[in-house]
Protein backbone atom coordinates (compact mmCIF):
# COMPACT_ATOMS: atom_id res chain seq x y z
CA UNK A 1 0.00 0.00 0.00
CA UNK A 2 2.79 2.51 0.85
CA UNK A 3 4.53 2.00 -3.09
CA UNK A 4 1.53 2.27 -4.45
CA UNK A 5 0.62 5.61 -2.58
CA UNK A 6 4.17 6.54 -3.65
CA UNK A 7 3.79 5.62 -7.50
CA UNK A 8 0.31 7.49 -7.21
CA UNK A 9 2.01 10.60 -5.93
CA UNK A 10 4.69 10.56 -8.37
CA UNK A 11 2.53 9.92 -11.34
CA UNK A 12 0.28 12.83 -10.34
CA UNK A 13 2.89 15.41 -8.96
CA UNK A 14 0.89 15.77 -6.09
CA UNK A 15 -0.14 14.47 -2.40
CA UNK A 16 -4.02 14.79 -2.98
CA UNK A 17 -4.38 11.07 -3.07
CA UNK A 18 -7.84 9.09 -1.76
CA UNK A 19 -7.85 6.42 0.31
CA UNK A 20 -9.92 4.55 -2.54
CA UNK A 21 -7.28 5.47 -5.29
CA UNK A 22 -4.98 3.92 -3.03
CA UNK A 23 -6.89 0.93 -1.91
CA UNK A 24 -7.51 0.15 -6.34
CA UNK A 25 -4.04 0.37 -7.01
CA UNK A 26 -2.55 -1.62 -4.70
CA UNK A 27 -5.75 -4.44 -4.80
CA UNK A 28 -6.61 -3.71 -1.18
CA UNK A 29 -10.21 -2.59 -0.28
CA UNK A 30 -10.00 1.12 1.56
CA UNK A 31 -11.68 -0.70 5.05
CA UNK A 32 -7.33 -2.32 5.44
CA UNK A 33 -5.84 0.62 4.71
CA UNK A 34 -7.82 2.10 7.26
CA UNK A 35 -7.19 -0.78 9.45
CA UNK A 36 -3.36 -0.63 9.14
CA UNK A 37 -2.77 3.38 9.35
CA UNK A 38 -6.33 4.75 10.48
CA UNK A 39 -6.34 7.68 8.25
CA UNK A 40 -4.57 9.14 5.40
CA UNK A 41 -2.47 11.17 7.23
CA UNK A 42 -1.84 7.54 8.98
CA UNK A 43 -0.66 6.38 5.54
CA UNK A 44 1.40 9.58 5.07
CA UNK A 45 3.35 9.35 7.86
CA UNK A 46 4.44 5.98 7.34
CA UNK A 47 5.56 6.36 4.15
CA UNK A 48 7.61 9.68 4.79
CA UNK A 49 9.29 7.11 7.66
CA UNK A 50 10.27 4.71 5.09
CA UNK A 51 12.09 6.97 2.67
CA UNK A 52 13.53 8.75 5.76
CA UNK A 53 14.83 5.74 7.41
CA UNK A 54 16.69 4.73 4.09
CA UNK A 55 18.29 8.21 3.84
CA UNK A 56 19.39 8.59 7.44
CA UNK A 57 20.79 5.04 6.63
CA UNK A 58 22.51 6.59 4.15
CA UNK A 59 23.34 9.67 6.13
CA UNK A 60 25.39 7.19 8.61
CA UNK A 61 27.09 5.01 5.94
CA UNK A 62 28.51 8.52 4.23
CA UNK A 63 29.69 9.95 7.88
CA UNK A 64 32.00 6.61 8.01
CA UNK A 65 33.55 6.86 4.64
CA UNK A 66 37.53 7.80 4.53
CA UNK A 67 37.05 10.72 3.22
CA UNK A 68 37.13 14.41 4.14
CA UNK A 69 34.66 16.02 5.90
CA UNK A 70 34.39 18.73 3.30
CA UNK A 71 33.72 15.81 0.60
CA UNK A 72 30.92 13.91 2.74
CA UNK A 73 29.26 17.64 2.79
CA UNK A 74 29.50 18.12 -0.46
CA UNK A 75 28.08 14.14 -1.21
CA UNK A 76 25.52 15.17 1.38
CA UNK A 77 24.35 18.57 -0.34
CA UNK A 78 23.99 16.52 -3.58
CA UNK A 79 22.22 13.85 -1.49
CA UNK A 80 19.31 15.97 -0.17
CA UNK A 81 18.56 17.46 -3.74
CA UNK A 82 18.58 14.61 -5.44
CA UNK A 83 16.12 13.15 -2.49
CA UNK A 84 13.94 15.86 -3.00
CA UNK A 85 13.93 15.63 -7.02
CA UNK A 86 13.64 11.99 -7.02
CA UNK A 87 10.34 11.14 -4.28
CA UNK A 88 8.81 15.16 -5.16
CA UNK A 89 6.40 14.13 -2.57
CA UNK A 90 8.48 13.87 0.15
CA UNK A 91 9.09 17.71 0.52
CA UNK A 92 5.53 18.55 0.04
CA UNK A 93 4.48 15.57 2.71
CA UNK A 94 6.90 17.27 5.11
CA UNK A 95 5.42 20.91 4.85
CA UNK A 96 1.67 19.19 4.58
CA UNK A 97 2.63 16.74 8.05
CA UNK A 98 4.09 19.89 9.89
CA UNK A 99 2.36 22.47 8.92
CA UNK A 100 -1.25 21.37 8.04
CA UNK A 101 -2.14 17.86 10.16
CA UNK A 102 -2.37 17.64 13.70
CA UNK A 103 0.15 18.16 16.21
CA UNK A 104 0.52 14.55 17.09
CA UNK A 105 1.95 13.97 12.90
CA UNK A 106 4.28 17.22 13.53
CA UNK A 107 6.01 15.46 16.33
CA UNK A 108 6.75 12.38 14.37
CA UNK A 109 8.29 13.97 11.54
CA UNK A 110 10.49 15.87 13.92
CA UNK A 111 11.31 12.90 15.02
CA UNK A 112 12.38 10.64 12.09
CA UNK A 113 13.54 13.63 9.79
CA UNK A 114 14.76 16.78 11.54
CA UNK A 115 16.43 15.05 14.16
CA UNK A 116 18.14 12.58 13.11
CA UNK A 117 19.06 15.26 9.93
CA UNK A 118 20.38 17.66 13.02
CA UNK A 119 21.98 15.11 14.35
CA UNK A 120 24.13 14.35 11.29
CA UNK A 121 25.11 17.77 10.79
CA UNK A 122 26.45 18.25 14.03
CA UNK A 123 28.78 15.40 14.04
CA UNK A 124 29.80 16.43 10.32
CA UNK A 125 30.18 20.23 11.49
CA UNK A 126 32.28 19.00 14.65
CA UNK A 127 34.23 16.12 12.18
CA UNK A 128 35.41 18.80 9.89
CA UNK A 129 36.52 21.55 12.59
CA UNK A 130 38.83 19.09 14.61
CA UNK A 131 40.11 18.09 11.21
CA UNK A 132 40.70 21.97 10.80
CA UNK A 133 38.84 21.91 7.39
CA UNK A 134 35.33 23.84 8.61
CA UNK A 135 35.07 27.22 11.12
CA UNK A 136 33.24 26.48 14.02
CA UNK A 137 29.61 26.80 12.67
CA UNK A 138 26.40 26.47 15.10
CA UNK A 139 24.71 23.73 14.22
CA UNK A 140 20.92 24.43 14.48
CA UNK A 141 21.51 27.56 12.19
CA UNK A 142 23.33 25.61 9.77
CA UNK A 143 20.40 23.47 9.10
CA UNK A 144 18.23 26.02 8.74
CA UNK A 145 20.08 27.44 5.79
CA UNK A 146 21.36 24.25 4.19
CA UNK A 147 18.17 22.32 4.58
CA UNK A 148 15.65 26.05 3.85
CA UNK A 149 17.85 26.51 0.80
CA UNK A 150 17.57 23.31 -0.53
CA UNK A 151 13.87 22.96 0.30
CA UNK A 152 13.06 26.16 -1.06
CA UNK A 153 14.23 24.80 -5.01
CA UNK A 154 10.77 22.82 -5.21
CA UNK A 155 8.50 24.27 -2.56
CA UNK A 156 9.30 27.92 -4.08
CA UNK A 157 10.23 27.34 -7.54
CA UNK A 158 6.46 27.14 -8.72
CA UNK A 159 5.75 30.47 -7.08
CA UNK A 160 8.93 31.39 -9.03
CA UNK A 161 7.57 30.00 -12.34
CA UNK A 162 4.73 32.45 -12.76
CA UNK A 163 5.74 36.20 -13.21
CA UNK A 164 9.55 35.87 -13.47
CA UNK A 165 9.86 33.58 -16.82
CA UNK A 166 11.89 30.57 -14.56
CA UNK A 167 11.07 27.09 -15.80
CA UNK A 168 10.26 23.89 -13.80
CA UNK A 169 13.07 22.00 -11.96
CA UNK A 170 14.56 19.48 -14.55
CA UNK A 171 17.40 17.29 -14.50
CA UNK A 172 19.62 19.98 -15.42
CA UNK A 173 18.22 22.32 -12.82
CA UNK A 174 18.90 19.40 -9.83
CA UNK A 175 22.14 19.72 -11.48
CA UNK A 176 22.98 23.20 -11.47
CA UNK A 177 21.66 23.72 -8.27
CA UNK A 178 23.93 21.32 -6.12
CA UNK A 179 26.86 22.80 -7.93
CA UNK A 180 25.80 26.24 -6.73
CA UNK A 181 25.15 25.00 -3.34
CA UNK A 182 28.41 23.15 -2.81
CA UNK A 183 30.29 26.19 -4.04
CA UNK A 184 28.10 28.67 -1.61
CA UNK A 185 28.18 26.18 0.94
CA UNK A 186 31.72 25.37 0.28
CA UNK A 187 33.44 28.88 -0.41
CA UNK A 188 31.05 31.26 -0.36
CA UNK A 189 30.61 34.31 -2.88
CA UNK A 190 33.06 36.26 -2.41
CA UNK A 191 36.09 36.10 -4.57
CA UNK A 192 39.83 36.57 -2.93
CA UNK A 193 39.66 40.33 -3.98
CA UNK A 194 36.32 40.51 -2.68
CA UNK A 195 37.83 38.84 0.52
CA UNK A 196 40.31 41.80 1.40
CA UNK A 197 37.96 44.27 0.31
CA UNK A 198 35.45 42.53 3.57
CA UNK A 199 38.27 42.08 5.82
CA UNK A 200 39.37 45.36 5.30
CA UNK B 1 -8.34 48.71 7.76
CA UNK B 2 -4.78 47.45 6.67
CA UNK B 3 -2.87 48.57 10.02
CA UNK B 4 -6.10 46.53 11.94
CA UNK B 5 -5.16 43.36 9.86
CA UNK B 6 -1.58 44.02 10.32
CA UNK B 7 -1.66 44.61 14.19
CA UNK B 8 -4.38 41.72 14.71
CA UNK B 9 -2.00 39.18 13.06
CA UNK B 10 1.43 40.61 15.43
CA UNK B 11 -0.64 40.18 18.50
CA UNK B 12 -2.33 36.55 17.51
CA UNK B 13 1.20 35.46 15.71
CA UNK B 14 -0.96 33.93 13.06
CA UNK B 15 -2.86 34.59 10.19
CA UNK B 16 -6.39 32.95 11.18
CA UNK B 17 -8.00 36.24 11.84
CA UNK B 18 -11.59 37.02 10.31
CA UNK B 19 -13.32 40.08 8.36
CA UNK B 20 -15.60 40.75 11.60
CA UNK B 21 -12.63 40.82 13.65
CA UNK B 22 -10.60 43.25 11.42
CA UNK B 23 -13.72 45.27 11.27
CA UNK B 24 -14.36 45.35 15.35
CA UNK B 25 -10.65 46.61 15.28
CA UNK B 26 -10.68 49.12 12.61
CA UNK B 27 -14.18 50.29 13.54
CA UNK B 28 -15.19 50.12 10.00
CA UNK B 29 -18.29 47.45 9.14
CA UNK B 30 -17.54 44.03 7.80
CA UNK B 31 -19.69 45.01 4.73
CA UNK B 32 -17.27 48.04 4.17
CA UNK B 33 -14.38 45.65 4.21
CA UNK B 34 -15.47 43.34 1.89
CA UNK B 35 -16.58 46.03 -0.33
CA UNK B 36 -12.99 47.64 -0.28
CA UNK B 37 -10.95 44.32 -0.99
CA UNK B 38 -13.42 41.48 -2.14
CA UNK B 39 -12.92 39.12 0.31
CA UNK B 40 -10.10 38.48 3.07
CA UNK B 41 -7.78 36.99 0.79
CA UNK B 42 -8.10 40.37 -0.89
CA UNK B 43 -7.21 41.86 1.97
CA UNK B 44 -4.26 39.82 2.99
CA UNK B 45 -3.14 40.57 -0.46
CA UNK B 46 -3.43 44.29 -0.29
CA UNK B 47 -1.31 43.99 2.76
CA UNK B 48 1.51 42.09 1.67
CA UNK B 49 1.29 44.48 -1.29
CA UNK B 50 1.56 47.32 1.00
CA UNK B 51 4.45 46.02 3.18
CA UNK B 52 6.37 44.62 -0.58
CA UNK B 53 6.40 48.11 -1.89
CA UNK B 54 8.34 49.58 1.24
CA UNK B 55 10.86 46.57 1.40
CA UNK B 56 11.25 46.87 -2.71
CA UNK B 57 12.09 51.13 -2.09
CA UNK B 58 14.43 50.37 0.77
CA UNK B 59 16.60 47.51 -1.77
CA UNK B 60 16.34 50.31 -4.23
CA UNK B 61 18.30 53.05 -1.99
CA UNK B 62 21.13 50.13 -1.10
CA UNK B 63 21.37 49.82 -4.02
CA UNK B 64 22.30 53.45 -4.91
CA UNK B 65 25.04 53.34 -1.90
CA UNK B 66 28.23 54.45 -2.27
CA UNK B 67 29.40 51.22 -0.52
CA UNK B 68 30.89 47.95 -1.49
CA UNK B 69 28.72 45.35 -3.35
CA UNK B 70 29.93 42.72 -0.61
CA UNK B 71 28.24 45.57 2.40
CA UNK B 72 25.41 45.87 0.75
CA UNK B 73 24.80 41.99 0.59
CA UNK B 74 25.12 41.83 4.02
CA UNK B 75 22.72 44.61 5.02
CA UNK B 76 20.25 42.88 2.50
CA UNK B 77 20.36 39.83 3.97
CA UNK B 78 20.64 41.15 7.39
CA UNK B 79 17.45 43.28 6.54
CA UNK B 80 15.21 40.19 4.83
CA UNK B 81 15.80 38.65 8.38
CA UNK B 82 14.72 41.46 10.09
CA UNK B 83 11.63 42.34 7.61
CA UNK B 84 10.50 37.87 8.33
CA UNK B 85 11.13 39.25 12.18
CA UNK B 86 9.02 42.51 12.32
CA UNK B 87 6.53 41.21 10.35
CA UNK B 88 6.02 37.48 11.34
CA UNK B 89 2.61 37.42 9.35
CA UNK B 90 4.95 38.21 5.74
CA UNK B 91 6.32 35.05 5.83
CA UNK B 92 3.01 33.11 6.93
CA UNK B 93 1.13 34.91 4.00
CA UNK B 94 3.30 34.70 1.61
CA UNK B 95 3.78 30.86 1.59
CA UNK B 96 -0.81 31.01 1.88
CA UNK B 97 -0.82 32.98 -0.74
CA UNK B 98 1.50 31.31 -3.13
CA UNK B 99 0.31 27.92 -2.10
CA UNK B 100 -3.21 27.70 -0.65
CA UNK B 101 -5.39 30.16 -2.67
CA UNK B 102 -6.07 30.51 -5.98
CA UNK B 103 -3.81 31.18 -9.51
CA UNK B 104 -4.38 34.69 -9.14
CA UNK B 105 -3.14 35.74 -5.67
CA UNK B 106 0.03 33.54 -6.21
CA UNK B 107 0.59 35.55 -10.00
CA UNK B 108 0.22 38.95 -7.56
CA UNK B 109 2.89 37.36 -4.98
CA UNK B 110 4.73 36.64 -7.56
CA UNK B 111 4.56 39.98 -9.60
CA UNK B 112 5.14 42.49 -6.07
CA UNK B 113 7.57 39.95 -4.04
CA UNK B 114 9.54 37.65 -6.45
CA UNK B 115 10.13 39.44 -9.29
CA UNK B 116 11.43 42.78 -7.86
CA UNK B 117 13.72 40.87 -4.85
CA UNK B 118 15.10 39.12 -8.30
CA UNK B 119 15.59 41.53 -10.12
CA UNK B 120 17.27 43.25 -7.04
CA UNK B 121 19.36 40.38 -6.70
CA UNK B 122 20.40 40.26 -10.93
CA UNK B 123 22.00 43.80 -10.35
CA UNK B 124 24.04 43.37 -7.17
CA UNK B 125 25.10 40.30 -8.06
CA UNK B 126 26.11 41.72 -11.72
CA UNK B 127 27.23 44.64 -9.81
CA UNK B 128 29.74 42.65 -7.42
CA UNK B 129 30.75 40.34 -10.23
CA UNK B 130 31.99 43.89 -12.34
CA UNK B 131 33.67 45.42 -9.27
CA UNK B 132 35.58 41.91 -8.80
CA UNK B 133 34.18 41.15 -5.53
CA UNK B 134 31.84 38.59 -6.22
CA UNK B 135 32.53 35.43 -7.85
CA UNK B 136 30.03 35.07 -11.00
CA UNK B 137 26.88 33.69 -9.16
CA UNK B 138 23.73 32.63 -11.00
CA UNK B 139 20.74 34.87 -10.08
CA UNK B 140 17.86 32.64 -10.22
CA UNK B 141 19.99 29.82 -8.23
CA UNK B 142 21.30 32.40 -5.58
CA UNK B 143 17.60 33.89 -5.13
CA UNK B 144 16.76 30.62 -4.13
CA UNK B 145 19.06 29.41 -1.73
CA UNK B 146 19.31 32.87 0.13
CA UNK B 147 15.72 33.47 0.22
CA UNK B 148 14.75 29.68 1.18
CA UNK B 149 17.29 29.90 3.82
CA UNK B 150 16.10 33.05 5.58
CA UNK B 151 12.58 32.13 5.30
CA UNK B 152 13.21 28.89 6.50
CA UNK B 153 14.01 29.90 10.58
CA UNK B 154 10.90 31.47 10.32
CA UNK B 155 8.66 28.55 8.78
CA UNK B 156 11.00 25.91 9.75
CA UNK B 157 11.48 26.96 13.10
CA UNK B 158 8.99 25.57 15.21
CA UNK B 159 8.73 22.56 13.12
CA UNK B 160 12.65 21.93 14.87
CA UNK B 161 11.41 23.14 18.37
CA UNK B 162 9.13 19.78 19.19
CA UNK B 163 11.55 16.95 18.75
CA UNK B 164 15.09 18.61 18.62
CA UNK B 165 14.58 21.21 21.86
CA UNK B 166 15.34 24.22 19.45
CA UNK B 167 13.97 27.11 21.00
CA UNK B 168 11.91 29.88 19.33
CA UNK B 169 13.31 32.97 17.44
CA UNK B 170 14.03 35.37 19.77
CA UNK B 171 15.84 38.61 18.93
CA UNK B 172 18.68 37.03 19.63
CA UNK B 173 18.81 34.19 17.48
CA UNK B 174 17.89 36.52 15.09
CA UNK B 175 21.02 38.65 15.16
CA UNK B 176 22.89 35.04 15.60
CA UNK B 177 21.22 33.78 12.15
CA UNK B 178 22.33 37.41 10.15
CA UNK B 179 25.91 37.10 11.45
CA UNK B 180 25.53 32.90 10.74
CA UNK B 181 23.98 34.04 6.86
CA UNK B 182 26.52 36.27 6.11
CA UNK B 183 29.75 34.23 7.18
CA UNK B 184 27.86 31.61 5.19
CA UNK B 185 27.23 33.57 1.96
CA UNK B 186 30.26 35.45 1.33
CA UNK B 187 32.75 33.21 2.68
CA UNK B 188 31.54 29.56 3.32
CA UNK B 189 32.37 27.13 5.52
CA UNK B 190 36.10 26.21 4.84
CA UNK B 191 39.16 27.06 6.38
CA UNK B 192 41.95 28.00 4.37
CA UNK B 193 43.05 24.62 5.29
CA UNK B 194 39.74 23.26 3.79
CA UNK B 195 40.12 24.96 0.74
CA UNK B 196 43.62 23.82 0.09
CA UNK B 197 42.31 19.87 0.53
CA UNK B 198 39.30 20.56 -1.27
CA UNK B 199 40.99 22.55 -4.21
CA UNK B 200 43.89 19.34 -3.99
Amino acid sequence: MLVAASELMIERSSIEISLSDIAQKSGANAALVKYHFGNKDGLLLALLARDAATEMSNLEYLLAQPITSTAKLKLHIAGIIRAYHRFPYMNRLIHYLLHETNAGSADEVSKFFVAPLLDFHRRLLAEGVSRGEFRATDPVLFYTSLIGACDHLFFGRHAMSRATGVGPVTDDVCRQYIKHMETLICGGILTQAGEAAAAG
